[in-house]
C-alpha cells in the first residue's frame, strides 16, 4: 500500500578518496578538525561533489496529539501541544529563537493536533486526524492513516527548496510512542526505553511504564516497522518517517533532533536502511532511551548538553557545526595555495 | 613587579535566584535546555543582569615562536607560525572561515613571531621578542618580558569593544610549553600532560617527552605560576593570561579554546582564582593532557569533537551555543505571556 522512495547508498570509494585528499591538503594538521572533517566528507558524499554546499536549510517541526496521553503518561496536559504550536508561530518558543538566530526557514506542520488553527504563514496544516487513538485501547492509527502520514511527510519535503532538512516535533505523550517503537524494534525492555519525558516524577514514571507495558502486550503482533508505527503512533512520527525518506531520496542532508525524531529515523531505516547515510544526529538527549536508540543505529551525535526539549531545538543548536563543515572544506586554503610548509618529518 | 587586576567573583545568590526563576518560567519543561540554561545563568551573573546580552564578540589569536622548537618537539618547522599568521590574515585558515561564518571580529596578535609582518588590518603587532629562548638551555623569557606580555594582553583587551573575548593561539612548539606548565602546576607526570601536538608519531612523542623532562629538571625551582610561565613560555600564553584577567576585570565573558589556551587560564586562575567564573571552556580536545587540565580546573567543556587544531577554532565552533544561551533567555516567551498550560501535576 505504501510507496517507498528509492534511496542511493552514499558510499562511493573513489569520491571518498578524493574528498579525503582535499580535506588532508587544507592548512591544518591531518585530522585536526576531528568530527567536523567526517561531516565534510559525509556532506560531499551526499551531494556527490568535492565542493558540496549546504543551502536554504529547512527546519520542520511536526506536531500532533496522542490518544495515549489520556492515560496520564505526561506531566503536561494535551492542550500544551496546540498552545506550543501557537508559541512556535508567535516566535516565543526555543525553536523560534534558534531558527531566527541561524536563519533557518521554520515551518510548523499540523500533522494531527486536536485544535483548529487559523491559517498563518509558516503553518502547514496536513491533519491526518484529531490526534491519534489511544493505543492502550486499540491501534493509534489505521494502516491507511499511517500511509497517508508518511506520504504527507514526503510531499512536504518535496515542496521545499534547499538541500538540508532539520527535523523536530511537538506532541504531548510522544516520548511514550517513541519508547514503544524503540522497545518493539530493538526487543529491549520498555523500562530501558522510556524516560521522564517533559519531567515526570518517580511515581509518574512508574505509571507511564505500567501503561506502556499494557500497550505493548495489547499489540503483541505489531512487529514490523509499519505495523508498530500504526499501533503506537503518532502522526508526527509517521510524517517524519516520510520526510526523512524523501529528503534522502532527493540527496538532501537530514539533521535529526532527539529521542522522538530518532524514533522516526529508526522506522525509516527499518524501511530503507540507506536513509542513515543522509542523517546527522544532532545530540544525545537526557531522555532515557535516547542513548540506547543512538547505539542501536550506531549513531554518534554531535553534542551532549543534557537537552530534552524537542521542537528540533537540539538540531538547531547543532546546526552551526554542520554548516561549518562544508564552509571549511570550501573556503580553507591548501598548504600549496597558502605557501605553508609541510611537516618536517613528512 | 606585575600589576594584577581586581576581579569580582561572579557569585550573587539573590541574582542567581532571580535568573533561575526567569529561566524556569520560559516555555519549556524546567531544566530541559540543559547546559544552555547554565550558560544563560553564568552570562547573567557575569553581566549582573537578568537580561544579559552578548555583543561584539572579539576573537583574538595570539601567535609567537618557541625557542624549544629547536629541540624537535613539533612535527612542523617553526616557519609555520608566521606562515599561518599570513594565512589567518589572508582568510584561508580554519579560524578565518569560522570567524566569518559567525561574524566574530578577528584580530591576530604578533606576540613574538620570528618574522617581520607588513602592517595589515586585523594584525596587532606587540612583539615581546623574536620568539622565546630555548627553555632547555635557560628560561624561555625574563621576568620582565613575562610581565610585559601579560600587560600587553591586558591592554589589547581593554582597547576592544564588546563584552565577549574568544581566545586562541598559534605557535609551533606551544603544546610543549602548555604541557610543561600543566605538569609543574599540577605536579602530574609530564607523560600524562604532553601529547602528539600537531601530529608527532610514537618516536617523535618519545623524543618530546625526553626533552620536556630535561626542561622540567632544569627549572626545578620555577614553582610559582609566574616563575613557571617565564621558565617555559611562551609569549602568546603570557599574553592570553593578561587578556583573560583583563576581560574578567571588565566583566566580559572569556571563551577558552583548547589545550594551550587552557594552560593560560591555568596560570591566570593561579594568579586570580575569580577569573574562572568568567570562563566558558569551549571543547575537550584530542590533545593528551587537555582532559587532565580541564579536570584540574573542574571545567566541563561544551563540545567534544576530537578537535586539536588550536587557532581558537574550537572556541569559534562552540560560540553559537553560547550565543544561543542569552538569546533564549532574552527572547523566549514565559508560560504566562504565551498562555501555555502548566504541568498537570505541578
Amino acid at each position: 500500500m505504501i510507496q517507498l522512495p528509492t534511496i542511493d547508498p552514499i558510499a562511493d570509494a573513489a569520491l571518498a578518496d578524493r574528498l579525503q585528499h582535499r580535506i588532508d591538503r587544507l592548512t591544518k594538521p591531518v585530522g585536526s578538525l576531528g568530527r567536523i572533517e567526517a561531516l565534510a566528507l559525509q556532506i560531499g558524499l551526499i551531494q556527490r561533489s568535492e565542493r558540496p554546499r549546504l543551502a536554504c536549510a529547512q527546519m520542520l517541526v511536526f506536531a500532533a496529539d496522542h490518544g495515549l496521553a489520556a492515560q496520564g503518561v505526561s506531566a503536561y496536559p494535551s492542550d500544551v501541544t496546540w498552545q506550543m504550536v501557537e508559541n512556535f508561530l508567535a516566535g516565543g518558543a526555543a525553536i523560534s529563537v534558534l531558527a531566527e538566530q541561524h536563519s533557518l526557514a521554520l515551518h510548523i506542520v499540523d500533522a494531527g493536533v486536536r485544535h483548529r488553527f487559523e491559517p498563518r504563514p509558516r503553518l502547514i496544516v496536513h491533519k491526518i486526524g484529531e490526534g491519534t487513538a489511544d493505543s492502550s485501547l486499540g491501534p493509534a492509527m489505521t494502516a491507511e492513516q499511517c500511509a497517508r502520514a508518511i506520504d504527507a511527510g514526503r510531499e512536504i519535503v518535496a515542496a521545499l527548496p534547499g538541500n538540508v532538512v532539520l527535523l523536530g516535533e511537538m506532541g504531548i505523550g510522544n516520548t511514550s510512542a517513541a519508547a514503544l517503537l524503540l522497545a518493539r524494534l530493538t526487543g529491549r525492555d520498555v523500562a530501558e526505553c522510556a524516560g521522564r519525558g517533559t519531567g515526570l516524577d518517580d511515581a509518574g514514571l512508574r505509571r507511564k511504564l505500567d501503561v506502556l507495558r499494557r500497550v505493548l502486550a495489547r499489540h503483541e503482533s505489531a512487529n514490523g516497522a509499519l505495523d508498530a508505527l500504526a499501533a503506537f503512533g503518532g502522526f508526527e512520527i509517521a510524517m517524519m518517517v516520510g520526510a526523512a525518506l524523501q529528503a534522502a531520496a532527493l540527496r538532501r542532508l537530514v539533521v535529526v533532533d532527539g529521542f522522538i525524531t530518532g524514533a522516526a529515523i529508526l522506522i525509516a531505516a527499518a524501511l530503507v536502511p540507506a536513509v542513515l547515510g543522509y542523517c546527522v544526529f544532532a545530540h544525545r538527549s537526557n531522555e532515557a532511551g535516547h542513548a540506547l536508540l543512538l547505539e542501536h543505529l550506531r549513531a554518534e551525535p554531535l553534542i551532549d548538553l543534557g537537552l530534552r526539549l524537542g521542537e528540533g531545538s537540539g538540531a538547531a543548536l547543532a546546526w552551526p557545526l554542520i554548516d561549518s563543515a562544508w564552509r571549511l572544506l570550501d573556503r580553507m586554503a591548501s598548504f600549496d595555495s597558502a605557501g605553508v610548509s609541510q611537516r618536517s618529518d613528512g
